[in-house]
């Protein structure tokens, strides 16, 4: 019978290790979803893949559970970030998740100079990437970094990667995808719903590796342009073929 | 310049028209965006385009407006329908903000066996469409229908009508949409999220129509799904070229 709970953990998974529950995670399984000694559960770690496990000892405020079997390999989404300037909360939140059901390697939260978030909860993003690849089936949990500049970051953009942006002021063609750069690290980029600024603007088109791309002829909203434009990247050149 | 409001009214737009307000809109355009007389209004109807409208005169109860310019013309979104499953309710408003953004003529919103939703409040869901029309820069705003059984819909599918339809548990070609059918009327189905059932299955398998479309590899919420199976139809089938 397949589990009917998908559990992120940061222990080593393997054949019989054993693996002990934090209270939160005690109380979400015994708790929550009244699981007891004997229950599978789904467990991943982001590195080991996924693994049938059974609960072992289930107590008030902790537990133990033991890996039976590996019921799927460790799978690395496609070498893609997704750079996104933050928004309203429940929107920076959806943004994550969506990331990572779209299947992103690295999720980079930017400050552009049209957007007015100067921080986020970095901790409380991450533990919407870990709930969004429990839901999703992934075995991978994307990274979410720390805010920065989109001009630092661009500054001091990787060698060789790849940035398709989506400006919703600006025109674009969808055909670069189909450029030949398959192989290359990518980023899709977010425009921030004000639109980048002029100097934003200059900066991006002085990169060579940058490509805008046109999402459509409505003003869309930076989290579904986010969806529609990661779309596009992984029907083209992601592993959605 | 650029008016900062764009309203949806139901009244005819044309030179020189007047068009009164109702109370929810004066307040929403003296209260909250504080405009006075001779401020610049964009207005949309769905049917005759944007016009530009200055504000005649603004009252605590009511106002009227008059359109000066026309401003972008009349653009009806392809012969596309989304269908899906109302989940909870913030991704249920979700969906039909993004349907609209996407550009479709028509949101249907079904009950399927696996569907717990057994009403739907048409009128909010409506007004929601409205407000993304708004936001997004459209001129038209999609109907949205009252809640229907999916054996029902699908026992009276419209003739011709292409139903590409996405389920998270079954395999399929994103390669179908591009088997020349780009002039037909088409719908996009997305299933709930706890899957079909073997009869809604079976049903769709005896439809000629029907084209099963896979979203990769990982599984994505109703909402995600939504938007990444329009992002799909646009690029190949619909204005986004």
């Amino acid at each position: 019978m397949k589990p009917k709970v998908r559990l992120y953990v940061e222990q080593p998974l393997g054949a019989a290790q054993q693996v002990p529950l934090t209270r939160e995670q005690a109380h979400y399984l015994f708790a929550v979803m009244r699981l007891g000694p004997g229950a599978q559960v789904a467990l991943f770690n982001g590195r080991d893949g996924q693994w049938a496990a059974e609960v072992v000892e289930a107590g008030k405020r902790g537990g133990t559970l033991r890996c039976v079997d590996a019921t799927a390999p460790q799978v690395l989404p496609p070498d893609l970030w997704l750079v996104f300037a933050p928004i309203k909360k429940a929107r920076t939140d959806f943004i994550v998740e969506k990331a990572v059901e779209m299947g992103v390697r690295r999720i980079v939260p930017v400050q552009t100079a049209f957007t007015n978030s100067e921080r986020i909860r970095q901790d409380r993003l991450q533990a919407h990437a870990v709930e969004a690849a429990e839901q999703c089936g992934a075995t991978f949990v994307p990274e979410v970094a720390d805010l920065l500049r989109l001009d630092q970051l661009l500054a001091d953009w990787p060698e060789g990667r790849q940035l398709m942006f989506c400006d919703e002021t600006r025109a674009g063609r969808s055909s670069v995808l189909t450029d030949g750069l398959a192989a290359a690290p990518w980023a899709v980029l977010i425009g921030p719903e004000g639109g980048f600024s002029d100097a934003e603007r200059a900066r991006l088109a002085g990169l060579d590796l940058a490509h805008p791309v046109a999402l459509g002829p409505r003003i869309l909203r930076a989290d579904t342009a986010a969806v529609a434009a990661l779309t596009l990247w992984q029907i083209t050149l992601g592993d959605w073929t």
